[in-house]
């Protein structure tokens, strides 16, 4: 079982950034946790992240073949990327939307998810964990 | 650790309603294996479920004091009831906002949510795993 | 034949409140000539009011395995109620919308109904008449 | 007790387009059954159908004098021709909307009935059966 | 100086229809009056009515190389018709957009003209007298 | 004189919930004083609290007959009850809308009352005084 | 016969302003115009000009007893003073709403005119004319 | 304690203007009540009637240092003055909205209030007495 | 294979209206052209103009059991008319939009089309020449 | 080379007005710092400030003439003054639109500015700098 | 004449995705016979894919002083990217919008494009014939 | 004091790209500007121009621990981007919006700035001397 997961613009500054706010863990601590994670279920899971859009197309279209499943948090081209949308719809895999902070309780902007669409499933606030309960609910959906 | 889990208009339906979509576990399953995962984790987990804003608003009240974070699936309220909402607000608990589908993919109407705005997360769309990631999730905020 | 009526918030009151507006038949009258009107075509009809959303939602769930069609007048929760709409979808009869006077016609907020999506089939606008024209056509629809 | 039924655009098609969606009753068919339920009541009924939104206001001037109520399916017209509405209200008749569909529940742009505003009732959503249901309910209330 | 002056759907009623609001003068009154105005200015005045917007647009095509002016009273297309301001706009005459009511108090959907937009100016709610104040200033601007 | 005081969703919790920031004062001090309010003014006042907007229509309809006007804090239902509206309306008795806070200056969701409608008056953000001041102003309206 | 001619903000500069656009008309050659059309028709006419709301309101208010009619130009106020409305109901005059240019033609903003509600007519687009067109429509209607 | 009583656009008329609808309460005479309402309460009442947005703002400037507190019936411009609104958060004094008529009832423009932000409390109406009201309420408020 | 082409409302003045804008070519020599094409590539092709929404309808209708394929300039048709869509629908024919101009560049009032949900493609703003491409594609369509 | 500085409603009260948000400086220190810094570059600038619409479109009309250019910061009417608009626009003159604040950073209502359409420039968010930096880019176009 | 031709995200997919959709015809098939297409017309085509926005920025700018003309089919950019509309702005190249589906037939956020505002004309729903299409209707343009 | 000057797409065209509208100042010559402007004050300078999103975002971060503040013309991102509004904030700097044209007086969709909210500042409309005035203000803001 293999697992790509995306993190979108400026999730790279995390740990770093605000620390008060989002906590000290970064994303290098996430995804090395995600891919324990994942080896414990007997699943391969690989992390990208990129503040470009066209990169992060790119990798989902790369995951082809390879890929049985997505953890994706667009960041803020969540609620601006039809093309994001379109690579996720054009792998046709599962993929999970996942988000930090509860964006649905944040500025009206960020309420309107063009992701959520094409993903089968979002956990949204509950900070660096969203991540691995996301893998978590994956890995039982592909399980079955 | 005191968790009260919170089932709205129509979930009592769940396993005998169109199981073809929704599969086959019922709600009292899904209770049951909550409870567990709450005893599992040195937690007492209640349910309730009511198809009446009002005697979940009753029930809502009625866990102040006892409980320290509450699991919400408000159904067909959680795009309607802002007297929900309140409730949740008034006992400053943090809940956790939990659907069995993703809403967010489907209907217009259902995409906005009133009660996310007093929620701390949003676990939408892996069917009955949506209550156990989200239980998952609130015993570790609390936990911390 | 098994039908079930329903009536929502404020009907009970039919009659009673500005006879000159809405006539000066009853609630009662009207469930005498459905069930009347049910006999003579050979089907069974039960009629049931009440202020409550859920009230109407657990009697739609108590339909299931008894009922084959629904007549519902939803009043004021016609605009406001996803639950009440999800309650109708859940047990996949035939419904029918009901309303006395031509809500059409009225304020804008009574333009939408929530109901009409999962409903088969609406009268609206011939009073007490309109339950009796929408009970013959859900007869007719059920006997093809 | 004289009754003109209208049929918009495109109605003149029923029966032969796509039959196992409307049935296969044709306009004729639905004419001929209104004649003799009007017949059968002591009322005369007339029946016009054109593709021409203005023929059909022309037919609506002509019935005054002649017609004690209106029976209307304006077919596409219903939610865009305001003149359609004015040549209804300019006569002051009753005047009954009907759709064989349930157009409350398709398209969003079918949400909107131009002519509800000024019709004293709506059937929508019976099949060929809704202009009956109409009719039967219009002579009630012409004979009350 | 030749003025093409246009009364559409509807308006053909009037002086028949609700006299006590529309007053008694009928359209027939209205043209000779318009007529004569014309005459006495010098100019020739011609008048038109129709329920058919094609009939009302094959008109205005007509009036191309004989007219000089145009008096629009559209009636209900006023606020639905592109197809009629494409042809206003098409011939290229200086066009007096003409209502008996004041419009713009009415209904909302009443207040959207889209012929206002390819007309030079409006007359509205001053009744019968509008078209001959329309008239007034029409000649006049062409006069200049 | 006989007045019914009705609160919403939530309001029980007066007092016990963020006293802070809605004083100590309680739900039943309040009801209390309004009680005495009326014995003064030689008004009976009776109060009743629900968190069931079912519950609250029922009272309103039993108050018919005895009541002669009602004081209404309906708590979050003032956003999203059309049949909490519709009762105030079928009684016809005139009726105060009180709010604790000023709710027009709060989230935009509460900017629109949909109980504004039918009441005579609107008193809000006195706190436990905005009771005080609809009462008075009830009588006082009465008593002309 | 009275009647009392307003000229809203910016109107003063007309034949000053833009004279390729507007003509060399000025305010001043308007109201000596207006003046003797109303002598000539046996009415007094006076006018006022102010960039100001408040004395706009002002002048309507002190009109009361005296003039039987207006005519308001409200230049920009047009779109956005609902207390210039309330002014011209509040003396209950007929008032005809007048523009120099087609302001239904212009910019979004300017299609919506506060001031229509309360006017019994509008003249909009000939230029100076449309005061005089508004004058000979008012004088004839009062005369009525 | 001192308060200012601000009264806007087209107030000034009250008691002359439709007395049938209004009352014949004079504005003189609210405001000799308000003055005696304040001084039985060992406060300063000051009123100030203006139907010039500026003049508003210039008597809440001068305001400062003497008054503690507003009573705001802004007419018209609730609607539509965002100045106003910041002329009253500049003097940062408890400002308590008033209205005769009940705006949230009536048409759809009167539902936004610019002046509700930056307001404590909104009494409306109850006619005359929204004044006296509001009064006892900002005194009330003040005393704690 | 037989193909019919529509135009619209005001389309017939092609050539003749503003030839600097729309070019010299007349709705003639465009017809002539695609009966040429059509033949070139073994197919028959049938033009039909007509200001009347009706004509065009009936035309379509017609069109069934004989044509192929559509082509279909709605002209303003286009953004108003539910009816043709409704039109273009019951004969279930592969239908090509067509513009002379990219409507999807002028008003916004032209940007919705109502027929775009029907056609299968479209083709706008080439000119006459978007009649000749639009063939061209649908021929090669029904020839897959 | 001549400058006219316009002030809106409340900026009169700068300075003395929470200085801790909006600093110390007075408005006319500003006008004095402004006057100053036009001499130096050999300009001449006048301030003028009022909380009266009127008033300011007065003295824009008097700048014709003698006037090159405007800085205009229009507070709370920035957001709502047609009439301003047309008066900045019916003089001719280049303005820069400026504001203390970064208005488009704040409430939602003030996101929207009628000026900025008929002016060349803004300059929004540097506090009293905001003038300066405006005069500056005013000036050196003018010299351009 | 030269020709670039632009394919925006995910276009690469091309007959990979979905081929009982979208067919088998890949983009390098596609672009082979768009340059054949070319050069049999005496023109050189140039193609270029990415997923970035960036990049097809940065190809756009490139083009200038070669390029004559643009095809752009923008993908998911098509309406959300306003940099790539000014970008096809800056350029000022007539550019044809293509889609391979009838995007104006999809989802609702696929009815707006940002990019047709600066295109001459659109080509959507012909599949891979749309590329070809729209560089016919190109070169013809350029010819003339 | 280091300052970060960021220009967004299309920017790199300018001196080049239409030089009648944008004058013929190339960026190379504004960063050139602004560098010596910045070293006069005292402060370094460093300036960044991409087409791409991703990249400007990765040069915003880069600038954490280095720059004091921002200088930021963003081009079509602007009213787009969300993941750029995102890094603005990540990275808590003050940052300068800058505009060359008057964004606010441009089409509707430009008016809406995602940037604005994370920004202190705005210049807008001064062409290449909106960087030298935004520069000016953010130094004198820094300096305090």
């Amino acid at each position: 079982m293999n697992i790509l997961v995306l993190h979108g613009p400026n999730l790279n500054l995390l740990g770093a950034r605000e620390p008060e706010v989002y906590g000290k863990t970064t994303l290098a601590e996430i995804d090395a946790a995600l891919i324990k994670q994942g080896r414990d279920r007997g699943a391969e899971v690989r992390c990208f992240q990129s503040n470009h859009e066209g990169a992060l197309i790119d990798r989902i279209h790369e995951a082809r073949g390879w890929a049985h499943g997505l953890i994706v948090n667009a960041g803020g081209l969540t609620h601006t990327s039809v093309a994001l949308r379109d690579a996720i719809a054009s792998v046709a895999l599962p993929a999970i939307e996942v988000h930090l902070s509860n964006v649905f309780a944040r500025e009206e902007f960020r309420h309107r998810s063009l992701i959520s669409g094409v993903c089968v499933a979002v956990v949204s606030g509950f900070g660096a964990s969203s991540y691995r309960l996301g893998l978590e609910g994956l890995l039982e959906r592909l399980a079955r």
